[in-house]
């Protein structure tokens, strides 16, 4: 194989009660990337199209987290890059996730598949760290791994993935606004009443059995953020509004993917995520911000190869 | 049907990171309680064996929740109830909850099953709160549903029934010293590290997805509590000693059983629960404080009708 390219999706990070700890993959919306096996060594960007972003290999997350698997691995050849973004950077849908992950992925590739979901995903989170100074891991768990994850824990590392109702579809708008990550998690209590906790942690208990069960009501019920969405929605203009609208459309919740300032809503079926997308293009249509709307199946695979 | 004689589990509740949401039902240890049928309307304890409980219907956990039931279905009836402790109220194993559980479960034996499940633990949850103060659900929900439980949800009360992977056992030791609930309570913080409440949530997560799939070190993984035990666990002597020889001797995880001073721990499979049994009875024999050990399945059917 000389040349491979993939689609690496975007995710929505925390799922409401699952603030920092769970995300799933996105079908509609990612960036598509190419591979170039070359006999020099090391790695090069030739073309990145969509989004404005750094070719300086060392700081682009894609291109660090290649440099660092061919080290790693002692590859004896090289790898040309190219990124399409299929969906901006600073949206709340894992833009460095999606890069990074789809790096890991496409270089493995290469390595006759050398590396685990779990070695990828570490991979990819040196990537997160590069663009966004953190090694965060649930936008990139979710990308490799698909469908819904749970990043159980850091230290070890450990990504439980999490079955996928069939019906489950997103609806998801991104407001053309900037929130930046750093202001996302400055407005973030250190502490937090125990009883939130609690009623945060039996929701994500609950998040989790829904899953299982495909039991929708129990996932709906479930999908309740106490903690980051309260601080953080005042970021995002006109956040109750489209969460309001989504609810009343039919959504089985709704809430801020990442750090915002995307909005995402949870549905049963094709028929409720089409009503969700209208009533959202309704509330959002006269705000005078842009934005962008999209509805997308829950994608149970992350990463796929298109040639 | 003229007399009923049930058995009414003791439960562990909290689980270690499911601190006031997770319980599930013990197989060896609970109550036994008759419920006669009677002309005369009303509810008479007729005989306490086994704890010294009061007579008082009013104040009696399981009298007070016959009363209320046969109050809201307008019986026609009363009951004459006896109650036969198998284990020692204040031990941490939902003394007062077995109690008020199986009255609830007897009662609706007579009344065609009017009431659910759901209802039944209403009716308990009164009778928690008459013997503690606190309509708490975890212990009474384990009792009623079996197996375990998460508790969703307050308002309104939502119950989650999860499975029981087969080889699960479980050891306690109950120490025969008192903890009161009231200082219990109290020892714990009103706010917690928000980097905790993630891991804590995280890991209820992980345990849920461990008994969904019955992966065993999952749920070992999972069974940690960064919350009530580092607050509670010095008024439990040899808290410590307990836990360290369980794991040591193969248990999945140990903690304390509701607000102690029982110590649990899960084990995969009867040979482990043997050693943990062993290692937990070592540690404790010469430490002077009189204790009962002993091991059980998780009851996965809850109450069960004796004749």
């Amino acid at each position: 194989m000389k040349t491979l390219k993939i689609f690496s999706p975007a995710t929505v990070a925390n799922v409401s009660c699952g603030f920092d700890s769970m995300g799933f993959a996105v079908d509609a919306i990612g960036d598509e990337m190419t591979f170039t096996k070359t006999t020099e060594k090391g790695v090069k960007i030739t073309n990145i199209t969509g989004a404005d972003l750094t070719y300086d290999v060392d700081k682009n997350a894609a291109s660090a987290v290649v440099k660092k698997i061919l080290l790693e691995a002692n590859a004896n050849f090289g790898i040309e890059l190219t990124i399409h973004k299929g969906f901006s950077p600073g949206s709340g849908l894992g833009s460095s996730a999606a890069s990074a992950a789809g790096a890991a992925f496409g270089v493995n590739q290469f390595l006759e598949n050398k590396y685990s979901e779990l070695e990828l995903t570490k991979f990819a989170m040196f990537g997160e760290e590069v663009a966004c100074g953190t090694p965060i891991a649930d936008n990139v768990a979710a990308a490799i791994y698909g469908g819904f994850v749970l990043v159980r824990s850091y230290e070890p590392l450990d990504i439980i993935k999490l079955p996928v109702p069939e019906k489950l579809r997103v609806v998801a708008i991104h407001p053309q606004i900037e929130v930046k990550t750093k202001d996302a998690r400055e407005v973030l209590p250190k502490e937090i009443p125990l009883k939130n906790a609690i009623t945060q942690w039996a929701n994500v208990g609950g998040l989790v059995s829904g899953l299982y069960t495909n039991n929708y009501e129990l996932i709906s019920n479930s999908l309740v953020d106490l903690v980051a969405e309260p601080a953080r929605k005042s970021l995002i203009p006109f956040f109750d509004e489209v969460k309001e609208s989504a609810v009343k459309a039919g959504a089985l919740g709704a809430g801020i993917s990442g750090s915002g300032p995307t909005i995402y809503a949870l549905c049963e079926g094709d028929e409720i995520a089409e009503k969700v997308h209208n009533a959202i293009n309704e509330a959002y249509k006269n705000t005078g911000i842009d934005f962008e709307l999209f509805i997308s199946k829950v994608n149970p695979a992350g990463m796929k190869i298109i040639k």
